[in-house]
């Protein structure tokens, strides 16, 4: 029986990232005026795609680093929610690999390393189409009070 | 004689920040998109504005991480950009203090800590119109082939 | 009477962080094993002073960088803990500008950016003898239960 | 043929990882007195060993943080000198997981994330005995001049 339950408790616990996942993007006008879309999530992990725009271009003709952090960001934000439990970014420290240009397609991976009560630490890639890795960002999470959605029963 | 020389130097020095800061700004659609202002550029340091719109809210009804970065980053490239000497962010390391909210009025100075021929250090401190620290990033910046502008005689 | 009282609370709070300090300093065998000084703290400030001994070099003959690292953790651990709250370090982001070599006399000062009850970040800033900066280390500290010393009454 | 030829390949950069690692090792006095042991390297990885002694207790008698650096960075540079090009440190970022305790024999797994002909991003794990993560450091390195060893023939 104890599979079973398992099983029971593993697939709760997807739908709950889901949920949560779904609620907290419907509301995320930043992400989605970015173009940014959620494509999968699970607990403690979540993908984000975005296509580089023209209005995402710096001085130099290279996706603007803020808009690589912000992609990583939403993906770090997906997956440190996806328990449910309000949690907002208190750090993060990227580091800049490639720089990515105008059409690329960008996939942000946030992947939970580390996770207390109240606390977070989350590793998030951003690769290119070409699967260059474009930027790494290990960000720590910080839980505030509430929680993201209200549970269907 | 000396003082007079330091002092046409000097001046120099401010036109070229202000010109590779113009030029590099008239081509920052991002910057651009996001609706920030270049307040003051001096040789190492820069000043940007950005108000907080509601397409630039997350899914916590909070300024996303990722647009109160990209200020910073922009307000870090103006700077570290300011000799003339195409340069880019290679690495940063933000600590997010207080949430920004719709209708904030956000600036960002980004300060030279430490520069060689190819690498930089900038700190870079985001305070709203209240005077409270948003967030402070401090950033590593890479200097690339190039030249931000051509300038004039 | 304002600014009377106000000078009182400052000697006191003064008082409070030397007594804090020494307490930390006395109980702490690795800072000792290094050779470190702490040299003057004031509340959300310290300064630590080393010499680099033969066996703090690494394989290129420069101070490790671990050991550069530790002398600015030990006057962030003075100035974060200096409001006598026991208080460790979560989190440090350290960027290596110069090598220090056997015999350099290495400064490192410690001074509070920002804090709250439970969260603190401190830039430490690592200087040589001849002025030098050798390392950046940007800290977030974590307080945790209880108190460093019994203040005397 | 070609298999052949990777095999033979492969067994020279082990070779050559070795033996950059030793050697670095035999002149890495700070790492000697810390009295840590590399067990293993590999191109791009490293593996480090070190016991916490009563001389690496900081004043809340956890193991000082500079310490548990120390040990990280020990592991990277293991494995970013392991092409027998002299490299060194340019920037750190450590997050602070669990506390280390008297008598605990902590082990640093550094990992090759990216890396180019002058630069390079490396993952470094520190464990205890209880496989329990104590801190997680990402490491940016900077080739300089000169080798490691010169290999044998």
């Amino acid at each position: 029986m104890k599979a079973a339950s398992d099983k029971a408790g593993g697939q709760q616990a997807q739908r709950l990232a889901e949920e949560a996942a779904q609620t907290l993007y419907q509301r995320d006008r930043a992400s989605q005026a970015l173009g940014m879309r959620l494509t999968a999530v699970r607990p403690g992990w979540a993908r984000v795609v975005m296509a580089v725009r023209a209005d995402m271009l710096n001085g130099h003709d290279l996706c603007h680093g803020g808009i690589v952090f912000a992609l990583a960001d939403s993906a770090f934000a997906f997956a440190c929610n996806s328990y449910n439990e309000s949690t907002v970014a208190a750090a993060g420290s990227i580091d800049f690999l490639s720089a990515a240009r105008l059409g690329d397609e960008l996939t942000a991976e946030a992947c939970e390393l580390w996770r207390t009560r109240r606390n977070g630490i989350y590793e998030i890639t951003v690769t290119s189409q070409r699967g260059e890795r474009i930027a790494l960002l290990r960000g720590r999470s910080y839980r505030i009070e509430g929680q993201v959605t209200t549970p269907r029963e």
